[in-house]
């Protein structure tokens, strides 16, 4: 099964719930390539269409693939060399069908529930038979609803311990991959 | 069970294995913060013991929990509240131990395994059994092996597809949290 992930930085909703473009952050980089690259992910798509974001996320993985960073550690130039840039979802979706020639399935995570909801039991069982996925993470406030409508399935929400469920989109990352990924804890 | 987590800057290992104090992140702070919290952790340590190091941290935790930080973002308020600052990983399990009235049980992760080596499950089936824990985590290449040796139990590690596993301490914090604490997933 090859399982691509994509970090939405458009379209996504603030605080009030209106469509923006959010900015790239070097630690979303660092921290979900290497969560990425641990758990065997073939790609991972940093979704922005603002040049400037992209000019700088373009230096910073040259950086950490070509430059002095993946010279000096290269654990992190081999997480990096999964990072791919691109404008929208859409061409991230397309790109990914060529390389695979398969069907691409979209995952969506939300705090949100519909009619597609799967625990993440339920995911894990199934991902195996589902010849390509990409699962989506948004920043900021999140994925807007018209993104996850059109994903094939919403995967439950992380639950921790009680109400307060506020983690880094770097955390949730990880946790999510480690809940249908991991070779071991579960 | 009340449990604890200490995040660790000295004594650490650098890549030659030589014993240093690493220096505070402040994504350290609000990624593991929030985790923590997510988790019903009852107390984040980090441990320090470089003055300017402490009041750069100070400044940071005093501007989510009393300034306007807190005001404007109310979850992260909350999440800061459990950080503490501490010199030693001696200094915090002292004020654990005063705080919980009970004996501080020492949890770590490790790559290395020794004789005191568990699996996460069988820490999460313990842990109930257990009144307080502490769990600690190493900045930079990790703790050194005088801390884990002095663990009272020792935490398999965090496997994920293969043989790469270059997880960032914000990541691997949330995945043990989650293997061990969560509520749904497992």
């Amino acid at each position: 099964m090859d399982l691509y992930i994509a970090l939405i930085h458009h379209p996504v909703v603030n605080k009030k719930g209106d469509v923006i473009c959010s900015a790239i952050t070097n630690l979303d980089l660092h921290d979900i390539a290497r969560a990425a690259r641990t758990y065997g992910v073939k790609g991972y798509y940093v979704v922005n269409p603002l040049e400037d974001q992209k000019i700088l996320a373009a230096q910073v993985i040259r950086h950490w693939t070509e430059g002095s960073g993946g010279r000096i550690n290269p654990a992190r130039r081999e997480a990096f060399s999964i990072v791919r840039l691109t404008d929208t979802l859409e061409d991230a979706i397309e790109r990914i069908g060529r390389e695979t020639e398969m069907p691409v399935h979209i995952l969506a995570t939300s705090a949100r529930k519909n009619d597609k909801s799967v625990t993440f039991q339920e995911m894990r069982d199934r991902l195996p038979q589902i010849g390509c996925a990409l699962l989506l993470f948004g920043t900021a406030w999140g994925l807007t609803s018209e993104l996850i409508d059109r994903a094939d399935y919403l995967i439950e929400p992380v639950k921790g311990c009680g109400d307060y469920n506020h983690l880094s989109v770097r955390s949730a990352v990880t946790v999510v991959l480690d809940r249908l990924l991991s070779g071991n804890g579960h």
